[in-house]
């Protein structure tokens, strides 16, 4: 993958540059250039140079500034939703308002969607509006996704496609609109940009079906984090909703009790679980599942009629998005 | 003021229309209708429309979208900034922290925040560019304006230019840049709109020193709230800030130890802080500062050459900023 290697190592020096300065007040702007430091892979602003490239090397330049308004809307999302969901780590670092506290990490936050804005708006004016109205749909989609998220927490009868719904809107369709946008700025056709999109959704619900299954079955050395924390926390991913909808009543009953349970201990709830889930064969199911968005992606991306070697990089891209231990 | 009243009226029945459907999920939407139903002067989106309407009658139309987006963007910085401060009412009602909760008050606020860009981004094509980057810019150094405000909460040592700066970053900036926006749509000129921008921030800094004095000189049966608030909550106002740099050392000593006292009787604690303002003269010295930004306003006013009745009525809303009693 030598070109999406290139351009993520490009857009991090890009991105090291301009948030190494930091302007005044301190507070505001401090937490931003560590949130925009923190180790990460890029996927976002490499998929938008990618996106363009496919249709226009030439014009790979001018993606550079919305790419990395799409990462630093992207990280203004973890930001917030680290805060709301009290999460204290985020890439083995302290999240924003554990290091500082919550109203430096909502206001630092909101800076950072104005920024993104800034950096987006730095698209040829000829496609401004185009790209302004993908983006913006898309972000209001992300805290759709969110706000679902957060809505599931108290519900117990989240169907499978009510779960699929809220995985795309909070992860795929910011995938799928970075490919988007770097095709509008590479003069793509409607058709060949709205194909590129739909590969980027259909292999960003492949990447998070993945998450939920590693974070169970992953092997925790190369994982990097200790498996079963969803199951700890009742996370309510593609598995827990999957064992919900199969399992036989007494199964079922067995797997309420340890969702209600609050005081237990954590490798014995883990374990439990797991042996439920294998009850229910959600592993497999799950996996079936991932197979089907990763297919799905494919197709779109063979409907682009360009002969280029980004392409293959792309599919090599989503294969690793479900091949990956980690 | 004929003309703004009924530009009032007129956005009043869009934002009506606007949010009052509500989509899902209804815990992300709920509270961004709710919080745009709450009564509300319109401010913004009447300045953006007068701004047009001094150089281009037959563009406000065009200024209809912008002007919701300002709307749109100043109630978000309402909403975070109360859950900020903890704040449990805002215009008679529950603010949407208290009445759903934290998260859903931070979400449904970026919600709001991308809707206000999906509006102001309806500028006409031509100048979206300038509108973005000027709406974009104001954007920022409100939340610079809000971080220094709570900066502030912890210093004894603000002076009267730093309080200025952070007043007229928070409140100011916003009403010169609504006002400019519309200038631009209304093909003004640099110059020109420029005036008008300086305009909208100095009788904005006027509007938020009249507030400082009315918390706490104003009548408060017109005011519509207790008197003495920001006295019992220690906030920095241009009239403490004041008092701290004006006061011998024996009153200074005196205001301090009511600014650290964790106990006591609000009316005494009102009282004496009171008598410590009336030593310094901070009633006068205020009155003297709001005098000097008004009469900045109207000579920013004056350079545009157009011979327009909306000139006089935006004179006119400028002097009610600092004549009204509440």
């Amino acid at each position: 993958m030598k070109k999406l290697k290139f351009f993520q190592t490009f857009i991090e020096s890009e991105i090291e540059k301009i948030f190494s300065e930091s302007s005044e007040p301190k507070n505001l702007y401090e937490p931003v250039n560590y949130t925009m430091s923190l180790p990460g892979k890029r996927i976002r602003p490499v998929l938008c140079m990618a996106g363009c490239d496919i249709f226009n090397e030439s014009e790979v330049k001018n993606t550079i500034y919305p790419a990395i308004g799409l990462e630093v809307f992207h990280n203004f999302t973890l930001l917030h939703d680290d805060l709301m969901d009290k999460s204290e780590i985020r890439r083995n670092n302290s999240t924003v308002h554990k290091k500082w506290n919550d109203n430096i990490a909502i206001l630092s936050g909101d800076a950072m969607m104005v920024m993104a804005y800034q950096f987006i708006s730095q698209s040829p004016s000829k496609i401004l509006n185009d790209v302004l109205t993908i983006f913006s749909r898309t972000a209001l989609e992300v805290c759709e996704g969110q706000q679902y998220d957060m809505d599931f927490e108290t519900r117990m009868d989240v169907t499978e496609s009510e779960y699929i719904k809220m995985i795309r809107l909070k992860t795929s369709v910011l995938l799928g609109a970075s490919l988007k946008i770097g095709a509008i700025i590479g003069s793509a056709e409607q058709k060949e940009a709205q194909e590129l999109y739909n590969f980027g959704c259909n292999a960003g619900i492949a990447f998070q079906l993945k998450d939920d299954w590693l974070d169970v079955f992953g092997n925790s050395s190369e994982f990097g984090k200790n498996t079963g924390g969803d199951i700890v926390s009742n996370k309510k991913t593609f598995l827990l909703i999957t064992a919900l909808n199969y399992l036989p009543e007494k199964g079922k009953k067995e797997l309420m009790k340890w969702l209600q349970i609050e005081e237990f201990n954590k490798d014995e709830k883990i374990n439990a679980v797991k042996n439920l889930y294998e009850e229910a064969k959600v592993s497999k199911k799950a996996q079936e599942k991932m197979n089907f968005y990763y297919e799905n992606s494919l197709n779109h991306l063979s409907e682009i009629n360009r002969k280029k070697e980004i392409l293959s990089e792309l599919a090599e891209f989503a294969q690793n998005f479900i091949n990956r231990s980690r």
